[in-house]
């Protein structure tokens, strides 16, 4: 059996779980899959922490290059994240003819067309099953195990973090700032959680997937994202009331001339694969010509999860596998055609809305003629008995309306007097 | 781009999907993933019959010979199904070096390990995604994705009909009978549904898994079975009460010294992944002690689903990957060692039962005497109001025991005189 050489650049959290897999389950992974993997060297700034694995001493370094210059090592795994270095390390690594196994969403969305021609140009691969909902085989799925289908649709909860604090929001009964706070406590959101509960990280992701899915390229500063910051307690209690489950959705939408890509807090139905989808875990949909609706579920996160994908990859690397599907697949080749994204107040999703209102007679009339005027049409609505005089909320689901419409709409309610507060509106997908 | 020829046995409902993914698609495939297949000819008993796909009169043969004598035919479908002719088609297409891609469970299941170490011995491969679960890529998530893993477990639901003719019980309020008449009615079930609802595919399915995800092979006809025709729709609304719904489960557990396998109706908590799989739907969960608790989830049989998934072999074989993965992994090396299948009555899980008892002082007391016997102890106990001397139903949750230790229970509890009826016993998962 031949024997493969690894390199280790970045030895973090899942850096050090990769470390683990291969250090214990090599013998292992080579009885079963046929091939030796070999971890000849991990780089890192700090070689000095401790971290949940023993490694060798000799096996440390604080000098990248000793793995990039290494010719016994054939697979380089990146897990440095950020755009750079990470990004020269990978380009040094396949232009040396190393294969390259990388779970960096932020550098895949805003460079992955470049890294993927460099990647072709040297004849080598370059993986990224780890960049996207951890240990989910969706990078597979959509690229090998769906390869038969045009796929039609993909959406997501693509951020743990964000999922644990709605969860929390929806299970506990306690508003953000609670939740948030919560997750920070348990070591599910960083000090700064900005990039998880503003989308942004949800928004790398659905553009890695939207690529390969629509074997397209997007500008990625054209994907609409708003987060779960600014979500209100309140309006996930009305959502479940209607039967419906707020999420943090990424989706791609794929049409005729154009492509959807957005992340935004949405009202799933309680009966909708995701809605259960709960705390920290992702899932993804995939809807595709032949094979329908299907969903991956798992661990999005995380040490060991995420290390299983990386390892993965580089056993289908050492297999050679990797090289023979990179050399061959047009989504992988960075020659893929451009696609138009959608802009925002063009794409079609019920609402539902929460209006803060003073209950006289002829508000909802009032409300609902400003609506039918964008050509919005009332779904269902609910009014709460409240005190006389005491602005109270009215809660609409609407049918289908582009946001175009809907911020026309919104934009006039909101300058009736008798209208309290900003008007609350969230899509509805499913 | 090199063009490969593709031969397709059994032009039934599968077969059908996959000519017309192959005409209709053979384009976009070959742009997607740099594979040109040619479907050269498909041989059936019948080519008269009208089928929901146009292929040219020349493609189609009452002659298996033509396609396994076609030196230009390179990959070999086989969806005949059954044992006999498919096993013989298989093992000569495999002699003569073709790639071979089957949906056939039921011989995958009895006769593996023959197929794998024939395809070995040519140097070929031997691909099966479509055997199991339909669209979902249960079995290059369990293989590939999840290499990196000691896979702990496997639990699915992954017979289509059984899961539809549970699911109206449960939400239709019906009994069995309606519902598998519907069923028939609808073309989920067929006229003599008896491998579908007795669990006997649902076996032949799990039984692919393991010998996959374990690396181990098995005695099939050790498989622990039991269906769902003896289900009574009371039973289903009591377990819903506790909080439960009702699933024809496949079960595969690995422990240190043997294996879990069984198929049988189980009471999974409503919170489950599982237990949200409806309708005609497929769901496995895999555990991995890497990748932690997984979901895949998707439509498990029907004709466009299980196409998507015999065609992304195809393209696996025609990229010569299938090949590779063939040459190195044990477990399809037709080489790995036999693993011994717990006896039922070693196999412990909580149980649900109902006694059905003359309501008189005393009965509850002796029935939990019986069990304290047996070390099974009681979890939770719900006795309905009943008329006077007419049998009341009392509905227990029980904690860990052995299926050996209930059955001695559970025969002494039905001897007593206040026990009107055959107790009811079903298993708990998750």
């Amino acid at each position: 059996m031949e024997t493969t050489g690894v390199g280790l650049i970045g030895f973090g959290t899942v850096g050090s779980g990769v470390a683990e897999i291969l250090l214990t389950e090599r013998d292992a992974i080579a009885k079963r899959a046929g091939v030796r993997l070999e971890l000849k060297a991990i780089a890192d700034k700090d070689v000095r922490s401790r971290r949940p694995v023993k490694v060798g001493r000799g096996l440390l370094t604080t000098k990248v290059d000793r793995i990039l210059d290494d010719p016994t090592i054939g697979i380089v795994i990146e897990l440095v994240g950020g755009v750079e270095p990470a990004r020269t390390f990978i380009l040094r690594a396949l232009e040396r003819g190393k294969d390259v196994v990388t779970a960096n969403k932020a550098l895949l969305a805003l460079h992955g067309a470049e890294l993927c021609a460099k990647a072709a140009e040297a004849g080598v691969s370059l993986s990224f099953e780890a960049s996207c909902a951890g240990g989910i085989p969706i990078i597979a799925a959509l690229r090998d195990s769906f390869v038969a289908n045009r796929i039609e649709s993909i959406c997501g909860i693509l951020n743990g973090t964000a999922n644990y604090i709605l969860t929390r929001i929806t299970q506990g009964g306690i508003d953000y700032a609670t939740a948030l706070a919560e997750a920070q406590a348990l070591g599910y959101a960083e000090a700064d959680p900005t990039l998880d509960v503003e989308g942004i990280d949800s928004a790398h992701k659905i553009a890695i997937l939207a690529r390969l899915g629509f074997g397209a390229d997007f500008a990625f500063d054209r994907v609409s994202v708003s987060g779960i910051s600014g979500i209100d307690a309140m309006d996930i209690r009305y959502a479940d009331e209607f039967g419906y489950t707020v999420k943090l959705l990424a989706v791609a939408k794929r049409h005729a001339r154009d492509v959807e890509l957005r992340v935004h807090p949405t009202l799933l139905p309680r009966s909708h694969p995701l809605a259960s989808v709960n705390e920290s875990f992702n899932g993804v949909c995939v809807t595709g010509h032949a094979v329908g609706d299907t969903m991956l579920y798992g661990r999005g996160a995380g040490r060991m999860p995420t290390a299983s994908a990386v390892v993965a990859d580089v056993v289908d690397a050492a297999l050679g596998r990797a090289r023979t599907t990179f050399s061959h697949f047009a989504a992988l080749s960075g020659r893929v055609r451009s696609s138009r994204i959608r802009s925002a107040d063009r794409v079609e999703t019920r609402f539902y809305l929460r209006f803060t209102v003073i209950d006289t007679p002829g508000v909802l009339a009032r409300i609902a003629g400003i609506l039918a005027k964008q050509k919005i049409s009332i779904a269902s609505v609910v009014q709460k008995e409240a005190e006389e005089g005491k602005p109270v909320p009215v809660v609409m689901m609407t049918h289908d309306a582009t946001e175009g419409r809907m911020w026309r709409a919104l934009r006039e309610v909101d300058r009736l007097a008798v209208v309290k507060a900003p008007t609350v509106a969230l899509r509805v997908e499913g």
